[in-house]
């Protein structure tokens, strides 16, 4: 059982909870695949969707996987152009919340919102990513493919390359995985190393090839590409050519290592489209089991608001 | 029983059919606070919202209300920048029934929009904002509360704050309460008085703490920060020090009156932080009794038309 | 029973499977009337739009279709402002594939994309307007209302006027009736004739007097403003004056006649208003019948991938 019948972060998850969810999507991954993928339990709920960074596919994944569970979906559309300051959204959170809301998903440029709104609604608040904190969904996710794959995510070595201070989507891998003891290693630029990673118990490099080497789970991160005028990044040439991931660099890896993203792909920055298409990613599975950790993730906290 | 299928204003309702509605609304308030907030009235049934005005949350309100019935929704999106002539109108109207609307839910910056979709469809037209015409459903949800916490409507005093010549909200209020026999005082900038308002049988003040004094309900309207660059308004620092509604201020009014209004709010503007989140504030409450007074309207309209 | 998964074009059909599309929108239609306009038989399939060119009725008339066989939809958003490449779309496309959808329901400014997409996806692909290629429901709609009207298509007249050149409308509608046994006529200025018209086994004319002479059936398509810029129309009043379907020019086609326009209308271009609201027009009758089409292929197609 859930805890909290909030999903604010990795950080604040048990080991066991993080198991409980994924041995839970393997249930839902099942009705995933039947003719008709739609089960009861949330029938009568209602999930709103308060994205204010745009995201098409994870928006659709959650919307997908609430409608799959017969929830009410509504995506609440939020103004892009006029700031949104932090009075006015905890005003719309309040109306979200009055308007019934029983699951509020949000996105958010800065780090810690999805906390503020916890403290303040009733509602299940569920982070889908705020701004270089966490995006929890996504580890959960990555962690039901390894699992899939390779069995125990115990011992497993998993090599991250990307823009490590600036992802959410590391950060919460890194918290998942270490919990669950995996062994982590990163890899991205000198520029661009997290600060304070000692802490993390994991292991940086600057070379793709030395830092992949014996790996079992290959991750590639998408590259902001608004980034590399804020100076931390070379040309994108210069950076496939140093952090791509490549068939030639893929050798260093396990044999039967697999490749990961979270998409959407740069191909030719951050992935050839050799190794993206190749037998050894998974790409695609990730998205498909995105779904059924999102309908995990519905579900358990229903529960745990009992 | 509903004489007409549609709802174009406060206006057109007897006391008698505003009285159903909020009656049908307090049975509709239950299901809301049931685990299962769905009931199958209106499966198979199609609301189409049409709005040119942006409103995310009176369309989301509606949206929801309208699911909750268990009516499919479709939002009709609108070129917000392409001008949309009278002619275009008609035809989309048309259209829009031709797919099978059972619902036409709109909004639109020019007054009387509403009752001219109403002569050309047979679909049912609810009118959700028409230029400074009339918001009903507003006044309905508003009135609701007001009975919810003051039991009857008549003989109440209430004392709507705000922009009272260019307030749709205010009119649908003045409509709405005069006719259930509530006596009504507006409060306003002499810029920003209504024409024509000896006829509405409602009192005029220029100042707050002459206007609330006495008052079961005390109403501050969103103040439209576009309007004030056309002369009707001082500054907003001059705006709140005259009319924003403060803890005293309102000390002005009844010890148990309660504070209204339509959202979102403009803290610091129209009304102090203090007094919105204050004990007396029932401003989420208008946001969830929204929702039971649209299911309302949706499921009575449906019965009118038979 | 239809053959392919996909819905690419007319050109992909026979006339057994036109036929049978028609036959099955029939029954739909009749659905449509009832009170209750939804039915089982997609319940836990998912439908995704993915438009590139905005199109509000379409997407609206898919939706609607969709959700009237309890089917889930999706919209899935594209962003306008960025140019996606045709790497990006095909990332795209198996994204929403591993996101579940049974169908996706593809527009796109370049001929071809539903072709493509065909070829890399199980999902059904359902072109809903490609380029200048095809827009095959639009098509089908509007032999659904010509069979209503006329009772059979074999030895029917057409007449089509408009930018023949550029209109998909136009090309799915010769395919379909020289299919089915039709006489079509085409009327354009020059510079708007289609290439390569002498294969299609039809007649072309400038003049509108002399094209719908002795016609059924008169079919005048939406002017695209846009392209009046390219050189290739003359001025709008230009156009009326030559091209304008009035009551006058109307008169030289058959005393039955139907006038269809697969809609929006530009009155006072292509059309006068006069005939768009007359007797002969069943411009409103198409938009209906568009929903029973639609829902009969979203049907059939589940069936063809068995």
């Amino acid at each position: 059982m859930i805890k909290s019948k909030h999903l604010l972060g990795i950080k604040e998850l048990s080991p066991e909870e993080i198991n409980l969810i994924l041995d839970t999507a393997s249930g839902f991954k099942d009705v995933l695949g039947r003719d008709i993928k739609k089960v009861p339990p949330l029938r009568g709920k209602t999930m709103v969707s308060l994205f204010f960074e745009p995201s098409t596919r994870t928006r659709t994944s959650f919307t997908l996987a609430a409608k799959r569970l017969s929830a009410d979906v509504v995506n609440f559309s939020v103004p892009t152009s006029s700031v949104v300051k932090g009075e006015t959204l905890k005003d719309t959170a309040l109306t979200i919340q009055a308007l019934g809301a029983d699951y509020v998903v949000i996105r958010h440029s800065s780090a810690g919102v999805p906390h503020f709104l916890s403290s303040i609604l009733n509602s299940s608040i569920i982070n889908a990513g705020d701004g270089t904190n966490e995006h929890p969904t996504q580890a959960l996710l990555d962690l039901f493919t390894m699992r899939a794959h390779k069995k125990n995510i115990k011992g497993l070595n998993v090599a991250i390359i990307g823009d490590i201070a600036h992802s959410r989507v590391a950060k919460s891998n890194i918290y998942a995985l270490t919990k669950l003891g995996a062994n982590v290693s990163v890899i991205c630029p000198p520029t661009l190393e997290p600060v304070g990673i000692g802490k993390l118990g994991i292991k940086v490099f600057n070379s793709v090839e030395q830092g992949i080497k014996n790996a079992d789970v290959v991750m590639t991160l998408r590259l902001q590409l608004e980034r590399q005028n804020k100076g931390f990044l070379p040309s994108l040439e210069e950076y496939f050519k140093l952090y791509g991931l490549t068939t030639e660099r893929l050798k260093m890896a396990k044999d039967d290592a697999i490749v990961m993203h979270p998409g959407p792909m740069n191909r030719g920055v951050e992935i050839e489209s050799e190794v993206a298409d190749g037998p050894r990613s998974v790409i695609l599975e990730q998205v498909t089991n995105g779904l059924a950790v999102r309908m995990a993730v519905l579900y358990l906290l229903a529960g745990a608001k009992k």
